[in-house]
């Protein structure tokens, strides 16, 4: 009956435990997997993401796309949270996303500031928060340093802190670069060493070798490489990004191939919301049929 | 589709209102109406009110009462949630109890202090908070004052607040006694006036007339009363407490008036699990058989 | 009668709504459009921008002007706030700008540093608060961090928050600079997702293609991007900037094109007090004659 | 090979859960039960109490007798902690005593008043504290005022909770006295409920009914009682007092029933210093002889 | 019969001593060393090092291998302890290391930033908290400023402070590089004058004498090395690490050596768990056969 044997197995306390639940097996599938909607992509990359879909640009509808699809939570920043979660308060789980930035300046430091506290997501009813750390910027201590309060403030409040684990900055670039089995792999790991409850990653790529370290200089399948990426994050979940756009097959496979090496779930905007309503709602679906088959109890 | 129409009038901020829609929504009978289970009796009476049921002394006993009776919500003291409820976390939702009292000293100055704070009650996860506000005690200038700090603190963290609101002391005993109309009346004024979002109140007694305010002191059925005291609450949701346990078709006919008049629910204890597990859960049935018929849609 | 419908939708808190109101339905035109009057010129380039109508130099002139052409309100800063607003108190609206920068350095790290507080404006009775953020810049970190204590207060005090929301800096110049379609449509999406109430931008030049990202590489009408710019704001009002001065029928057009896309209102300075007094009056009726067109209830 | 099966299963976090295990299962007779030495007596009854062996009154003989005893901690008050435990720090686990009284004025109203705080016991390396909450007590007010703020730090910095739960006061003398099993039933539950990790209580006296509340006006062995108060303890684990010194044979069947009703140790001091030191060690032996037959693994 | 002799005179507070003494007296070998198990190098290099052993990579196979081992102790970031420290609290001394970064950015101006406080390391029950410290990188001024808020706390908390001194940076590869005897040598002595309990440095290497200081650059053996080392830092006890995996007989020929010159133990992980689990209890076992030897009592 009670479907949480899974997550009475990762050291959580109670709020954090509880707000888990909620998003796991109260919302979505009901079955211990997640299929989160992050939208985000305004502040990161600006209204240029919307173009291909100009609706997508209405908060609103992507909310109401997020309650009709099913989704087990949706990722906003502070403004959009403020202004129109209150209508949609509690049917779908709110993660708050605390941290993020355009893309207008050169990434070679890059470093996502804070927009917003743990306590802002208490107050809006969120159920988790997200936080951008870009593993390996030379601006790490920044980072670092911020990432700090944030896991503070989560772990007072009971709060699920959500790790967006993004490779990034001038060194990564010069070895192998973001999305990397050697840069992935780490940055899971970084996710879990720092306390986060979930991590965010891209799918790893094993043929990108140029540069990186010796032990991922070696052929790996990309099986191989995301079961050694959930291997790393250990008691932290993971969710697979879908990052831009691309063909529906390959990120249905990503997808399979994620949830066969344990990971938790899926966090896919663009792909989703990049095409009309409709077609959102019908790859959600195909999506949520691959979760059907990794219950998590 | 989405349900909460009825809370989109409440006034609430998207914390309180993310909350209770959980509580009202996603819970028990997911229409709008609640049925909770108090379990502060341990403190407030002390352990002579398990010898009924020497099983309902056990708390995990009944937080799986509550599950397996789906409930809208437990109440509880700080000490059981911080020891029981990670067992149970989002499964049923917690209302974390922050005041109590022994019944060892006189009730003549009634005011129960606070022991736990709105900040337990998010670090635990809970979706509300509860607090007894001994309406019309002589101590009341302390109790107000304790009072304010937990409406501003809920009022910060968007956690909704439950006021057990409770004619007490000798000033109400020398005027009608604790559940007159007239006492039970003012009550549920003083809660709503004070910024309570929803309140629990006893079943008034419209026949207890000695010494009541002369507009009380006239006939009235006890459906005019509770129809009156919905009233009197306005926006604040309100629940009516089941008290002593008492025969069941007399519980059954209070919980009918009192959702013809418009409370959001009841909150039974002693009632429910005064009596053998399955008992208890087929009382809880026939309580839900009566919300069932009154949507709060 | 209410004329506060078009309010209702945004999302906003009570004190936030309470001088939004007050700021549109009870000041100008009364129809929930503004006109405003920038007055931060003598801080942003010096008094130089005074040298055309040499009595633009006194705050008190400008103070006057704002209350004789029933403008919404006058944005200043602090120190004029302090000296000149108690004449004027409650007769026109302040916005008190809470930072500000000299023209003297490089633009390139644009940063617009602190020189009030929220705390300042409300124990002045200003209406709304106004934040200069420059999207885009090296500097973001730091404009982030201080424009989140910003957000934040203003949140807690029910302050409603304008932000001037300005491209600017190295990398801006290098994409298509400041005032194009790409860059203010950014900038406008970039203060929704940060929780902006308002957000002033310059009128977008699609015109502007060199080096803009590809999806703005292609022919708008100046139309077509106020309306996608507007859009991008969602619930956040919008104010078209007047910027240098130019002239007039070519402001008048801006205005009413950026009226006719949806913006809530003007924000004109120099093109309004860069001349002499009754002929700024005249102007500002003008501009006024377009805001009756496109009432917002 | 690991011991910690039953504080597994308490609701404990991690800090606290590290420090009962010293206590339980790395002192003493390292099985889960535990004999404490209480040296409180100088501040609460005065040097009266070391009259019956005059050696008692230097706390570095005490602790001398704790370590050789192989005790599982001593409870001491502030001061004798500053001055006396850093020669045997670490050696026998240290319980700051955080509250304290003389018996000099009448115990009407009693209160102890707070010492020390949580935070001296961290820096002194304690690995519990202990606190006097006087169930019943007119003064409950203020007592349950300052436990709550010791409760939260000891939740805060993961310090386990000794709770010395001793009905007290006009009321209780009134209603059975302070060591009848109505009494001590109800002190066990309250300190359950407010968030005791552990609870110190007198042995419950069954044929103690002069105007108890109806339940507990029945015939109840010792046994009985001693097993309802355990079960009303819960996850709280729970010490028998030794109180006044009495005859030892009295003592041990006190113990062995304890023991027996699932009580996790003994706590006792006049019983085992009111007498010479050889014998001292004698005495706890033989109280180790029963804990040894009652593991908690 | 008290075998703290040793610790009395090292100038400890209560707290710290109380600590010390559980870590070098109750666990381990009991006799005043310490050898314990560093496992944070999934944050200093990633995954990468769990390659040899992929088992290792899993934080629970290291903390059963800690407490099968009877490590004194085992060092790990804040996250791990979180999540896994739990299932083990008490059982093994734990470690909570404070600061930490990614090898991905250059070393040029080594920094490791905060990512928990000592306050952390109560709550979950730590024995001891790590910092590492970078002598001589060019970023000491934050790195000492960070730095100084640990000692402050761990001083306030009664905490032992372990600084991990590592000469680091630009300047240090310029002078000799970071495991001259120069560098060790005035990385020992910066710690003890910064107030560290305990210091971890890497075993001295004599022979590397390009650019170092005059002084150093003479034939110094290795056993002469290690015994200045440990003379540099007088009451500050010393640990010698690991480091890379290397021959086993050098490293327990280093292991001697240290023990020989007065260490107080061995900080050894990779070496350790880069080999299968027998084959990594049966090295610890040979590194605790050295370590009988020395006891300091």
């Amino acid at each position: 009956m009670c479907t949480s044997q899974h997550l009475s197995g990762l050291g959580l306390g109670t709020g954090k435990k509880a707000r888990l639940y909620r998003i796991l097996y109260q919302h979505g599938l009901r079955n211990g997997t997640a299929l989160f909607l992050p939208y985000d992509q305004g502040l990161e990359h600006g209204p240029r993401d919307f173009f291909a879909n100009p609706d997508a640009g209405d908060p609103r509808y992507i909310l109401r796309l997020a309650r009709q699809g099913t989704f087990n939570g949706i990722a906003i920043q502070i403004g959009l949270a403020e202004k129109f979660y209150w209508d949609f308060a509690g049917e779908v789980p709110l993660i708050l996303k605390l941290n993020g930035k355009t893309d207008i300046p050169s990434d070679a430091d890059a470093l996502s500031p804070l927009h917003a506290t743990v306590a802002d997501a208490v107050r809006l009813g969120a159920d988790a928060v997200g936080y951008t750390l870009y593993v390996g910027t030379p601006a790490q201590e920044t980072d670092f340093t911020q990432y700090r309060r944030v896991r503070d403030d989560a772990q007072r409040f009971g709060m699920p802190l959500i790790v967006w684990a993004y490779p990034r900055g001038s060194a990564i670039e010069a070895k192998g670069g973001k999305d990397s089995f050697y840069a992935v792999d780490y940055a899971a790991r970084v996710a879990s060493e720092l306390g986060a409850d979930v991590v965010k990653v891209n799918f790893p790529h094993p043929e990108k070798r140029t540069a990186v370290k010796q032990q991922y200089d070696a052929d790996f399948s990309s099986q191989q490489a995301i079961d050694a990426v959930v291997r790393s994050a250990n008691r932290t979940l993971l969710l697979v990004s879908g990052g831009e756009r691309a063909g529906d097959d390959a990120m249905l496979e990503k997808a399979r191939q994620s949830m066969e090496a344990g990971a938790t779930g899926l966090i896919f905007g663009r792909n989703v919301w990049q095409r009309e309503y409709a077609e959102s709602l019908r790859f959600a679906a195909r999506l949520q049929e691959i979760l059907t088959k990794y219950p998590r109890e």
